[in-house]
């Protein structure tokens, strides 16, 4: 999968499309919180993340505390915001 | 569990006992780095201190990227470090 960053024609083409996420301040990524009842549920929605991302090869910045998820997406590789984090972000939010 | 904050004295006293733990910077609070080999390894272990946690009614605020696991632990009822912070830590450090 491509690892070269996005264009900026690409990145609001594919932004428009990312339910829920926007850019990252200050950071060439994307990001979403994500809010649950409390903390296993929160738990169980990571759990099925960290599945999604070891398959893609492609790993989240990601922090928690009790029931919140905030995710940040970047391709280090890229330097930046490429197609594999779009392909990620796709993936969770069809959970 | 006491949600009081611990003494100055206290702080020492059990900070010394807590092995690769420290105070945050600028927040009342301990944290620790971990690192793995892996995205899995570091998974496995984040899936033991979430169930440790959910255990102990009390839940770390951590972020993960890829091999790196970093945990901060504080107490929002006590507003600040109490004992639940360090049974969680001397918890996490026996994993």
């Amino acid at each position: 999968m491509s690892v070269v960053q996005l264009t900026d024609e690409e990145r609001s083409t594919w932004l428009s499309t990312l339910e829920g996420w926007e850019m990252a301040e200050g950071k060439d990524a994307i990001q979403r919180t994500f809010e649950f009842g409390d903390f296993i549920e929160a738990w169980g929605f990571m759990s099925r993340v960290a599945i999604l991302a070891e398959k893609q090869d492609h790993h989240p910045e990601w922090f928690n505390v009790f029931n919140r998820v905030e995710i940040t997406l970047t391709t280090h590789d890229a330097d930046g915001l490429s197609l594999r984090d779009v392909h990620l972000a796709k993936a969770i939010n069809a959970l």
